[in-house]
């Protein structure tokens, strides 16, 4: 019962952004940790065949309301950036890179990003925003930027993506309990009483 | 701050059901009475161009997982029917007969065409059940049976999911509390949250 909690994001995901203000101290609660593991919603969606929310009918003007009114349910700022949603691969890849030297370093990187993007409204699929965000959490900014260009990252990227699609993550955000799946921020309820209990 | 809440729901919705089974205890808490409006998923769908959830590779699985959970999490009882899911145009043009009837009648079929459903597995596409839940809540068969044979409650149904599209409903269950819409049981806190301040 001491098994790590997988928490799944894409960068671009509202719903991923209110997770990963959530995720920690949830599961710091019950004595569990996170492991923070971003993907591209993209490489999922090509999968799946499935289509952003944002552009079916009804439901897209649907979603930008419930947005805001979902930030404001957990208390946390929001706002609409332009562009959105974005390409996050560059935000990933930094997020293994880091991850492969300093995990706390990763984490917090994550939610800066995240921050950056939903509370302050910076275009976060620029290298440049990237690369200052993860200096900003004391990572070797030249050293990012020089991995960044280089292949071995994006393959990284890549096995994540393909790993989490094997996992069955099909959303953002995406998280699994001792095998258990939960897909939405909504889900936070039905995972406080699985970490309170073991089941459902 | 009196005006009813809209409940728009397909009876072949888990979510919905679920929702059925909350919604009033909700309204009444704050002093609020629900028009519950069932409409064909199938009509809506054919509009947005939607595919129904359980289709979808890797959410499909999923979803049957979050039913069973679901109705855990809120203490109800389920069985996945079969078949599943099925076309619900009998028991909602029963619902508008007996709604131009007698209200709380209509709402008591509509809670029971649920339960008989989702808790006892009978199959609610069938005409003889439908009027087997409807005569039980004091409905005259006969007369439900001669009416489902016409083409006004036909008409009455398709009038009722193009009025459903008209207010941007798109999924089930859908409930709109002085205009702002609400999408999923899962957004019962952010309605509570409505109903207490009037604002998000």
């Amino acid at each position: 019962m001491t098994q790590p909690i997988d928490f799944y994001f894409d960068f671009s995901s509202p719903y991923g952004y209110f997770m990963a203000e959530k995720i920690d101290a949830l599961a710091a609660a019950h004595g569990r940790s996170v492991r923070w593991r971003p993907f591209l919603l993209g490489a999922v969606y090509k999968h799946t065949g499935s289509r952003l929310m944002l552009d079916a009918p009804l439901k897209g003007p649907y979603v930008f309301r419930d947005f805001e009114r979902t930030a404001a349910f957990y208390g946390l700022p929001w706002v609409l950036p332009q562009p959105f949603p974005v390409g996050t691969q560059v935000a990933a890849r930094a997020f293994y890179w880091l991850l492969d030297q300093d995990e706390a370093m990763a984490r917090r990187f994550a939610l800066d990003i995240y921050r950056a993007y939903f509370a302050q409204g910076r275009d976060i699929s620029q290298e440049a925003v990237v690369a200052d965000v993860a200096a900003a959490v004391g990572a070797d900014r030249a050293a990012l930027v020089d991995a960044l260009a280089g292949e071995a990252i994006r393959t990284r990227l890549k096995d994540e993506c393909a790993r989490a699609i094997d996992k069955g993550v099909f959303g953002s955000p995406y998280v699994i309990v001792d095998g258990e799946p939960f897909w939405g921020v909504d889900r936070i309820p039905q995972i406080e009483r699985w970490l309170e209990t073991g089941r459902f």
